[in-house]
C-alpha cells in the first residue's frame, strides 16, 4: 500500500455474513493526533461557552439525527441485526438523551457553586472568602458499544454528557457498525458548525480493530474514558490508563449477570406472570443487553419445576435471532459451553435459524450449591439464556448474594410481605448492585434524574456512578474552588 | 521472639532524635484480620444506623478529644516537634472537622435522594418509579500524615467524612506519631461505645514500616484508601488497590509545588508586603504543608531583585525549625541537593540549629526558561525554601502553567486590572490546580462547604474530588437505584 492510499474496512452484513456498500477510512496515527491536538485546542473555549450555548449544540445534534432518522436506521439495521422498531425506539432515546443534558445545563444549578463567606475579623486568622463549582476534566475518548449502535455509541449517552459537562469527545466508533457511526458523527459535526462551537469539539476514530483505540486511550490531551463494552475490553482499557504517566479515570460499564430472585409467595402467586416476564427479559434483543438477567433463583420444589418447566415451553417455541456480529455469536456459544463444563444442565433450546450470526435461547439448570463451590457457573454470558439455580433456604440467598460479584442490577421477586421478611437479602442486593428492582425485570434502563446504571465492579470499573441520567454528567468534572476573588474577576457562575 | 512476646517500637523526639517514653506493639496480620472481619461485619448495621445516631458518634469523639487535649497536644508535640499553639489549633480544627460532618448529616439532604415518578400508562413502555441516594462505599482504610499529626491523622478529614458516610474506618498511623495516635483512636474507640455503635467500627494500625498499611489495602473488605503523604507513598498505594481482584478507589493526596505568580503591577504597589507574605507562607511549619509554597515566578529587573533582596534578608535572620522527623529532614536536604544540581542558584540560607531533624529556610533561584527546559527544577522539596523563577513576559507564564504539573494551588499576586488583562494565565491555572488564590497565600486550607483541597494528578490521585470541606463526604459514597419499590419497603431517606 502506498502512503497515498488510504487503508479502508468494510461493515458486514450479520445475517448473510457478506460485506456491505461502503468502505470506511481507517483513522492514521497522524490523524489521531490531529484530532486530539484539535480536540485539546478546543477545549478552553468549549468549555467558557457556558451551559446555554452549548445546549444549542446537543439540541442541534437531536434535531439532526431527528431529522435524517430513516438512513441512520436503515443503516444500523443492516449492520447490526437490530430490528426497525428497536432502532427507531433508539434514535428516541438517543435524542431524549441529548435534550436531558441540553435542558440541564441551560442553567447552572448543575454546576453546584458554593460561596464560603470571609471574614477579615476573625481570630486568630482572617477566614477566607471561597468559592468553588464543577469544572470540565478536559478531551474525552467515549467507546462506543456493539449493542447499542445509536443510544451507547458516538451521539449516546458517554458523549452527549461529556459535551454537556463542556469536554470535547473523541468518539471510537464500534468497528461492526462503522457506516451508522460515520452517519451520526456527520450529524454531530454539522451540528457543532451550525451553532458555532470551536472546531475540534468532536472528532470520530474508525478501524476495524483496537490499535487506534488504545492509542487514543493514551494521548496526553484525553483526560478521561468512557467505555461500554465486554469485561476484557474495559480491563484492557483500565490498564492502560493506570500505565500513562498522568492516570485518568476509566468509567467502564462492563456488564453483569443481572440475577433475579424469584421468592416462594410470588411464585404461588404470579407463576406464569413471572415465566412470561423472565422469559421475555432474557431474549429480548437476542438476549444482548448488560442488564439481561442471565442467573434466576428458583426454590427447589413442584412450584419452581413449574416455573422451570413453563419456561422451558416458552425456549422450545422460540427461535434464534440474528446476532451483532459474528464474534458476539462466537462468544455466547463457547459462553454456553463453558456453562455447561461447570456443572450447568440444559433445559430447553428453541429452533436454530441460519444466520451467519444467529443466537438461539437456551434455558439452564444447576443446583445454588454448584454455584456456592464454583462461581464460573454464574459467569456472564451474553446472549439469550439464563441459568436457574434452585434453592432451598433463605440464607442460601442470601450467601450467594453475598459472594457474588458487583452487578448493575439484582432483581426480587417478592410479594411486599415477603420483602419485610427478606430484609438481610434486600440489604445484601443493595450493598452489591446500583440499582434494585422489585417485580419488575432489570433490561430497559429508563433515562432519568435518579436512575442509576453502574454498580460495584466488576460491573462497572468505577462503581461510584452512573453512565445514564443526569448524575452522568458529573463523571466529567472536577471540583475547583477560587480564594479571595472579586466577584467581577471569578468565571460567570460564581459571581 | 517467641510467639507470646508481641513486636513493639517506639518513637523518637525530632530534636534529640532519642527514644521518647512508651513502647507500642506492632499490629500482627492475624489482628489485621480481625480488625478487618469486624469492620466488615460492623458495616451494614453502622451505615443503617441513620445519620443523626452516627452524628452523634462524631459529636462525642470530639467533645474526647477536647476533654484530653492537654495530654493529646504534649505527646503530640513531643512526637512532632511541633509549637504547642499550632497543635492546639489542630485540635480545634480536628473537632471542627468532626461537627462539621456531625451536622452534614444530621438530616438526610446531602444524600442527594432523587425521585422520578413512574406511568403505568406510557407507550409503548410503561416507565417505572425510580429513586436513587448515596450510600457508603465499605470499610474505609485511612493513612495518617506526617505534617498533621491530628488533623489530616487518626481522627482527620479522611475519618470524619469516611464515619459520616456511613463507613467503618481502619486507620494506619503515621509510624512518628505512635503515642498520639493511640491517644486519638482510643477516644474515638470510647466514643464509638458509649454512643453505642457497633464494635469494630472504628480500628487502629500501628507498627514502624509499611508492611502492615499494604496488607491492609489488600484486604478484601476494604473498599476505598484516604491517604496524605508523599508522591512515593499514594503511587505505591495506586499500584495496590489497582492489582486487587477488585480494585479500589485511592485518595491520595501527595502534595505540589503550588506556585505563586506575581505580577509587575503587584510588585510595585506591594513589594514590602510580598516579600513578607511569600517569606511567612513558605516558611510556616518549617515549610511542612502540601500547601507549600515552592515556586515562585517574580519578573526580571530592578522590582523584582528588590523583591529576592527583601526575601534573601528575611531568609538570612531566620533560624532552623524542627523537623516533623529525621526521614523528612533529610528528604529535605536531598531536595535542596538535587534542586541545586537541576540549576538552581541559593540565594540565601537561614541559621543552622543543632535538632537531630532541623529544617533550614532557603531561598533559592534560577531563570523561567531552565525550569522550561528541565521540570526537575520544579518538584516538590518538602520543607521551607522557595525558587524564584524570573521571568520576562506574560506568555513565558502561561507557557509555564500550562506545562506544570497537576497542583493543589496556584496563587497570584496581581492588581485587579492586571488580572483582566491576564485571562489566559487565570484560565490555566484553574485547568492545572484545584484551589486558585488572589493576593493571599496557599498555607491554610479552610475547612468549608466550597473549600478544593485537591487537584488534578499528580497532586492528588484523583482530582475529581476534595480532601477538605463538605464535598469530602461523597468520595466514600456511591449511587444507587429502588425500582418499583412501594414507600414502606425502601429505606428511610427515600420513603
Amino acid at each position: 500500500m502506498s502512503p497515498a492510499q488510504a487503508a479502508a474496512f468494510r461493515a458486514l452484513d450479520p445475517r448473510t455474513g457478506t460485506e456491505l456498500p461502503g468502505a470506511f477510512t481507517v483513522t492514521t496515527a497522524a490523524e489521531l493526533e490531529a484530532m486530539a491536538r484539535a480536540a485539546k485546542a478546543a477545549f478552553l473555549p468549549y468549555s467558557k461557552l457556558g451551559g446555554a450555548r452549548r445546549a444549542e449544540f446537543l439540541e442541534r445534534s437531536a434535531a439532526n439525527l431527528e431529522a435524517h432518522a430513516a438512513a441512520v436506521v436503515e443503516r444500523a439495521m443492516a449492520e447490526s441485526g437490530l430490528p426497525e422498531a428497536r432502532l427507531q425506539g433508539e434514535v428516541g432515546r438517543t435524542c431524549g438523551q441529548l435534550r436531558m443534558f441540553a435542558r440541564l445545563i441551560a442553567d447552572d444549578a448543575w454546576l453546584d457553586a458554593r460561596f464560603d463567606v470571609g471574614d477579615p475579623a476573625r481570630q486568630p486568622a482572617p477566614k477566607p472568602e471561597v468559592r468553588s463549582f464543577k469544572r470540565p476534566l478536559g478531551p474525552v475518548a467515549v467507546f462506543g458499544a456493539s449493542n447499542f449502535p445509536l443510544a451507547f455509541s458516538v451521539a449516546g449517552g458517554d458523549t452527549a454528557s461529556a459535551l454537556a459537562a463542556g469536554c470535547p469527545v473523541i468518539a471510537k466508533a464500534h468497528p461492526s457498525h462503522p457506516g451508522t457511526s460515520r452517519l451520526v458523527a456527520d450529524l454531530v459535526i454539522e451540528a457543532a458548525r451550525a451553532s458555532g462551537m470551536p472546531e475540534g469539539v468532536f472528532g470520530l476514530v474508525q478501524e476495524p480493530g483496537f490499535e487506534m483505540g488504545q492509542a487514543l486511550v493514551l494521548r496526553p490531551e484525553i483526560k478521561a474514558v468512557g467505555f461500554t463494552g465486554s469485561r476484557a475490553g474495559g480491563e484492557a482499557l483500565m490498564r492502560l490508563a493506570a500505565s500513562r504517566p498522568e492516570p485518568i479515570p476509566v468509567y467502564a460499564e462492563m456488564g453483569s449477570v443481572n440475577p433475579v430472585f424469584v421468592l416462594a409467595g410470588a411464585l404461588a402467586t404470579r407463576g406464569e406472570e413471572i415465566a412470561r416476564g423472565l422469559f421475555a427479559s432474557f431474549t429480548l434483543g437476542v438476549g444482548q443487553f448488560c442488564t439481561n438477567p442471565g442467573v434466576t433463583l428458583v426454590p427447589e420444589g413442584a412450584a419452581g419445576d413449574a416455573l422451570r418447566d413453563r419456561l422451558a415451553e416458552l425456549t422450545l417455541s422460540s427461535e434464534a435471532g440474528v446476532m451483532l456480529n459474528r464474534a458476539v455469536c462466537e462468544r455466547y456459544g463457547s459462553g454456553l459451553t463453558e456453562l455447561a463444563a461447570a456443572g450447568g444442565r440444559q433445559v430447553a433450546r428453541g429452533a436454530e435459524r441460519d444466520w451467519a450470526a444467529a443466537g438461539t435461547p437456551t434455558l439452564w439448570e444447576a443446583d445454588i450449591r454448584a454455584a456456592l463451590a464454583n462461581e464460573r457457573l454464574v459467569s456472564e454470558v451474553f446472549g439469550p439464556s439464563t441459568l436457574l439455580l434452585r434453592y432451598r433456604t433463605p440464607a442460601e440467598l442470601v450467601e450467594f448474594a453475598a459472594g457474588m460479584e458487583g452487578q448493575l442490577t439484582a432483581t426480587l421477586q417478592a410479594e411486599p410481605a415477603e420483602v419485610a421478611e427478606h430484609t438481610a437479602l434486600l440489604d445484601t442486593l443493595a450493598e452489591r448492585a446500583g440499582r434494585v428492582i422489585l417485580n419488575q425485570y432489570p433490561t430497559g434502563v429508563e433515562v432519568g434524574h435518579a436512575m442509576v446504571h453502574g454498580g460495584p465492579y466488576p460491573a462497572t470499573s468505577d462503581g461510584r456512578s452512573t453512565s445514564v441520567g443526569t448524575h452522568a454528567i458529573d463523571r466529567f468534572t472536577r471540583l475547583v474552588a477560587y480564594q479571595n476573588f472579586p466577584p467581577e474577576l471569578l468565571p460567570a457562575p460564581l459571581r
